[in-house]
């Protein structure tokens, strides 16, 4: 008998081409960039594809250009880690860097432990190479570091295998918006020095601050390379560049490097990347787009506070999103629908649980504020009121019709 | 106990990080573009990245752009191919949708044809997968339909699972330069539907044509949807821009568009590709590609007669490579070492064979006449020269030796 391995575990996913139009309904679902701050790159692109033709028209070498790892490196020693660019792989975009770290990790059956909730793109990528998920609690300070660390110990005790690595987004969680406090992050680091399990974390909010101070990255507290923290410049620069990165122990990013099937990054874009970076301008765009997005969270702030009382959320210090917790009552499924009905589209919380044979919170939604401009936001969210009027009322009336069926 | 999987898979693979300095020697190995044919995109770039700006720094559609699945559909129609851009899906170079086909069609186990000799950078891909190679005959008219038609035969008859797909590169082989004749293809095309095997018809050189005409695609024969055709723009276009496609059966390309971790491919890249096709560039630089890369053929082939006239080769109508079959005794790693210590790259025929658990001929290198300037060939061509001659006299050498002790 055959084992069970990739095409069967392929075989249940969409059949359907994934759309190419563009909605028209107002978009909060996607964590897309705002107009307002994509960069004007043709300077860039004029000097990489005459400059630099040979270098970007050409293939790449598989860990990337050598200028860029260097940047990333020093990007990252500001940052407070110890990395040099022997330690740091060039990948298409973070998502890419997750699946790398799950092809020379995950053996089938092992176990992969996440926030609950976590980033719903990690999940099927995750899941795709037969990984079990391991939940552990996530609260106002994210990652609930004891209960981790009584499962780890639990496990070592029953001689259970422990868990491939702790996948986690530190700085403004997606979907939640929570930031984990230094003292937990030390705590985290050790318990994967203790128990010799990778953390994985991943940073793409992490300069997406709009108050308060940064604190040290997992990767800037890792003495003994057992964090790999993945990057992007998706969510500073743009998402199109499709350039992320790994940074973490260099005998794996070797293994990662030999796996990647796209004979090295584009070097374009790698490049564009470089000259824009290291003629200055990333600092001062990174303050624009803290900016923009600053503005754009306050005026959805706003707008749910005026139009959707009801709803509660704990507001973001950064990142792209809200995360709205319904009353009890309200399923977020039936609310993302009924969303997309008045024309504004959202997630429902149910797609950010890891686990589908448990049960889980129903009343969440996640909000993007990072694309629309300050009027969408308004039409968006009232539209979303619109919605969650519809809603609470049809449940009423079906909750009149079965008390008074019981009369 | 755990089934095999891929970490296991994974950790034969380097743990160095592969070198980013280029190499000084002369380099016949990799197949880079000539730098005399790499095209002037600054005025697509400037296009791309100011009036599409909304469209190439965002998220692009998984699937890939529509205006570029659309072109590659009529580019593929007037290649004969009944294809609409339903039936094509963008990935990041024609390596990439080698994965991604793995990805949906292997099950651990599992067995693939591939030609004997094959494309070596195929192999760790495909055998990324946990599947077994079945190696099918090369002559000089491509794949023998008639070995692989006994062989599907014998495996029915004898309840043996069938291989999950049959790789071929039909248009100037890699490494081997053959072009299979139309006859063949046909017969290809009919085995592969009377025993429901995809046929996976890989062709970055079909346009790389200097003389003849062309034979129709495996995907123009194809009525049954058994076909995935992989393209690319990097022998045409550039490398660098690390673009190629997949044109199969709608279903399996949406479950390969459901797990590209790329979140779509890089949407710049391809509106770059776009501008620069739907103004007809193309059709004019295919020429000059040509053009160039048969005066590189023809200059190398000279060399070779001139400075090596002991090696043999079968002389390519297309693509970039020649295919060198050394005397018997003379071995191909052993050369390519030694032409290495000469200051000339050339990649060991050894390379190119799947199996490695079944003796392979040993007297073979690939040539690579795609990069190299004409002066560049004539100085490679003798260095190769100097590094045959030295390694057939050490091996007189020894051969004396032995001569002399068993005396």
């Amino acid at each position: 008998m055959q084992s069970v391995s990739f095409a069967r575990r392929a075989a249940h996913l969409s059949t359907t081409m994934p759309a190419a139009a563009p909605s028209r309904n107002i978009s909060f679902d996607s964590g897309h960039a705002s107009p307002a701050v994509l960069p004007d790159l043709t300077g860039e692109a004029e000097s990489a594809l005459d400059h630099y033709r040979s270098e970007t028209l050409q293939y790449a070498p598989r860990a990337g250009l050598p200028a860029l790892r260097t940047w990333i490196a020093e990007y990252m020693r500001a940052d407070g880690a110890d990395i040099s660019a022997d330690s740091i792989l060039v990948t298409n975009g973070a998502k890419h860097a997750i699946e790398l770290v799950c092809r020379v990790l995950i053996d089938e059956g092992d176990s992969v432990v996440v926030t609950r909730p976590t980033y719903f793109s990690a999940i099927p990528i995750i899941k795709s190479f037969g990984a079990r998920f391991i939940e552990v609690t996530q609260d106002e300070n994210g990652l609930d570091v004891a209960e981790l660390g009584s499962l780890l110990e639990r496990m070592t005790q029953e001689h259970t295998p422990l868990p491939k690595f702790i996948y986690n987004v530190p700085d403004f969680h997606n979907p939640t918006g929570v930031t984990m406090p230094l003292e937990r992050r030390r705590a985290l680091v050790d318990l994967a020095v203790k128990y010799q399990v990778f953390l994985v974390e991943d940073t793409p909010y992490r300069k997406v601050r709009f108050e308060g101070e940064s604190v040290p990255s997992l990767k800037s507290l890792d003495r003994d390379d057992v964090v790999f923290q993945l990057g992007t410049f998706s969510k500073l620069m743009a998402p199109g560049l499709r350039v992320g990165w790994a940074a973490g122990p260099p005998a794996l990013l070797a293994r990662m490097a030999a796996l990647k099937t796209d004979a090295g990054s584009c070097p374009l874009t790698q490049r564009l990347i470089i000259e824009f970076c290291t003629a200055g301008k990333l600092a001062e765009h990174t303050e624009r787009v803290q900016a923009t997005y600053r503005s754009n969270r306050d005026h959805m702030v706003a707008a749910m506070q005026r139009d959707l009382p009801e709803i509660s959320m704990q507001v973001p210090n950064g990142g792209y999103y809200l995360w709205l917790t319904l009353p009890q009552t309200m399923d977020g499924d039936a609310l993302t629908s009924a969303a997309n009905d008045e024309g504004v589209t959202i997630i429902a919380g149910s797609k950010f649980f890891a686990r589908t044979d448990v049960p889980q919170p129903k009343n969440h939604v996640r909000v993007a504020f990072s694309h629309a401009t300050h009027d969408e936001i308004d039409t968006g969210i009232r539209r979303l009121a619109v919605a969650y009027a519809k809603l609470r009322e049809k449940s009423r009336m079906e909750a009149g019709v079965l008390a008074g069926a019981s009369n």
